[in-house]
Order: structure tokens, then C-alpha cells, then sequence
């Protein structure tokens, strides 16, 4: 299957002529945004918190201190995951058809932290490789008192939905004839040169897999 | 009052020092971002779903069709809002201390429907002028259809906090000596040339305003 299918919790309910339920569209979504929103239920109130993530096939994973509200509250607990890349600044004729050009994928499911210890160093590596390929064998692995303290979480990637828009503005007939300005102003995220550490050991360089860090 | 009150609601959890409860910081990161994250509850799960916003005082704006789940359920209703910059990665020599730069801000609250008509014509202005000053009195107002097709909420910023991570790695004593990179990976949203409507009306130049756009 290169689509997830579409039920009533998945299916776009706005616009949905932009929405794409395709594995790969979706996979792509994830893989390239550094970072998603998860939103849990506390006290009978939402919260949204700001988390990286990684992806291990069809399923999505987090990490978080074990003490974290997070966590405690994600474990066997219906999720939602958003993942929204910002890509342009939608400018129409009339205020009305602004708008703004994004990738965004949303996932509905339950959470589980990992409990099988290869499973768990394997998300791990997973989250490492996500943000910087070819990291994980070059920095310390995490030892006994620091594996304690954490936990990893994983979810089923089936509810999963993207959402993309991708273009210039419509507008309606009557007000291309307007004098105002229309189009698109791009947005990218870009990444700056790499600072060294204050506290760097001599002799130490920025290594091969960090230059030009880029998502693409 | 300088400072957002601490309560059990808005008081951070986690790495309680990287807290900012100051107006000038929550409204400083609110007013940079092109867009939020609102958490909202609807048929007993969290949903989080990507939306522009802007601030009107210590009150935040969004908008959305009418018809929408995110208007139809966040009125009267308890929201939490979400706003993330990133600003870096943090590559540490022990994978524990990898970690990312940031500034969030978190808000909850009841969000609630403006029906005053000059409130909702400022708070559109406010969410337009929030993404591009200067746009308001350059594009077609909206019209009584689309005003009727469009709600306006807005959430009161009280419970309010921001987290702010802005540093170097923190790395264990015995690790320093490690010959691994350490560092920070700076990371920028960044703005492209403007790109023409390929619709565009003869003799139409980009306005002064789009010129050179930046959110600093």
C-alpha cells in the first residue's frame, strides 16, 4: 500500500483538495522537519508541546525525561502529532484569499513507551540520524545512568494525513483588475555556519556529515 | 505589571530555568512568529492544528471558516497555544546533552468569538499587519460575504510562559576530553525574492513594504 487510508479520524475536513494521504508525501514530511507539536490531554485541558521526533518506518518517535508531563501523559494515550513546514507568504488582491503555502502532516494515535532495550537504543539512533546523519558513532553513547532517565515513545503512523498548499493566490475575478501588488514571498529555514564550542578540544574539526547541514 | 503571574497552570515544568514569565519576552516571540500551534479537545482526543495568528495587546487572534472544527470547538472553550522558534542545534560529545535552541512561548486559555463588528475589523488588520506591515491599506477589504463566512477568536494572554534555550552544550566533567565536535548548528528562518503573481497587472511593482522582508 502507498497510501494510508482514509477514515473518519484521518480524513481533512478543510479544503480537502489539499489533502495527500500518500506514504511518501507523508514520510518525506516528517523526515524533513526537525521538530512536531504532540498534543496530550491534562486535567481535561489540551496542551501542545514542542518535541524533535523520528521516524522508524510506519512508526513515529519521541523521547522525553521520564519525570516530564510529556511522557507521563502520552504513555497508552491518544495523541495528536502535527508537523507544519512553513514554506511562503501568500499574497492576494484582497485580503480575503491571503493565505500561506506549508507542508503539514497530522497523526492521531495511541503512544507507547519502548520498553525492549534494542528497540529503545534503536530509536535512539534513530532520533541522532534524524537530526544529523552520521552522528550517532560520533558523540558518546548514552550510559546506564543516563538511559534511566529517559524515555522513548512510539506510535503508530496509520492515522496520518498531510495537508499541502502550494501556489500563487486566486483570487476572484473582479479583483485582478485591482492595482495591488500579488504573489509569493518564500520561506525557508536556513542553517548558519557552525560555532565551535568555547570549551573545544584543540585540534578538534567540524566533521565532514556537518558541512552545508541542510534537510532537503 | 512587568510580568505574567506564576500559577499552577502556566508555571514550566521542566528545567524550570530556562522559564521567562516577562510581558516584553512572551509578546517579543508571539509577535515573531508567522504561526501557531492551537491544541484543542474534540471528541475526547487533542487535536493540533497549525494556524497564523497575531497579538492585540495581551490578547491573541486567529481566525478561521466559520464552519471549521478549530472556530467550532475552540469557542468557549479551554485552548492551549503554541509558539515555537528554533534557533539552533546543539551537538554535545555525549548524545544526553545534544539538544536544540529555542524560544517558545505556551498559552491557555478560554478562546471566545469576537461578534463586535469594529473589534473584528481590528483584529483582522491586527492579523494581516502581523504578517506583513503596511498590507492592510494595500489589498481589497474583506465584503459582507466573506466577513460572514470568516470567525474571529480571541484568547485572553495571561497564563502565559515562555522557555528560552540559548546555549552552548553542557557536557559531563569526563567528557570534554572526548575527541568529539561540539557546537551549534545556527538555524534561521529565511526569506527568498518576492515572486511575481504570474497573473500580475502591468506597470505593478513590488511595494515598498514586501522589500527586503524580515520578522526581526
Amino acid at each position: 500500500m502507498n497510501q494510508y487510508s482514509i477514515n473518519s479520524i484521518n480524513k481533512v475536513k478543510r479544503i480537502s483538495k489539499k489533502a495527500d494521504y500518500s506514504k511518501k508525501t507523508i514520510h518525506q514530511i516528517i523526515d524533513e522537519a526537525l521538530f512536531c507539536h504532540i498534543g496530550i490531554i491534562h486535567n481535561d485541558k489540551p496542551i501542545v508541546i514542542p518535541t524533535i521526533h523520528a521516524r522508524m518506518d510506519d512508526q513515529l518517535i519521541f523521547h522525553g525525561a521520564n519525570a516530564s508531563r510529556l511522557i507521563r501523559t502520552s504513555d497508552q494515550s491518544n495523541i495528536c502529532v502535527t508537523i507544519t513546514l512553513l514554506d511562503g507568504l501568500v499574497m492576494a488582491r484582497s485580503h480575503f484569499h491571503h493565505s500561506m503555502n506549508y507542508r503539514s502532516v497530522v497523526l492521531f494515535g495511541k503512544a507507547e513507551i519502548i520498553s525492549d532495550e534494542l528497540e529503545r537504543m534503536d530509536a535512539f539512533k534513530a532520533i541522532t540520524e534524524h537530526v544529523a546523519p552520521g552522528r550517532w558513532n560520533d558523540a558518546r553513547k548514552p550510559n546506564e545512568v543516563e538511559l534511566k532517565q529517559t524515555a522513548v515513545l512510539k506510535m503508530p503512523i496509520d492515522n496520518a494525513s498531510a495537508k499541502i498548499s502550494a501556489k500563487f493566490p486566486t483570487d476572484e475575478d473582479d479583483d485582478y483588475a485591482l492595482d495591488y501588488w500579488a504573489g509569493i514571498i518564500p520561506v525557508n529555514q536556513s542553517y548558519g555556519e557552525p560555532e565551535n564550542d568555547p570549551d573545544l578540544k584543540d585540534g578538534i574539526e567540524l566533521p565532514e556529515y556537518l558541512k552545508n547541514y541542510t534537510r532537503d
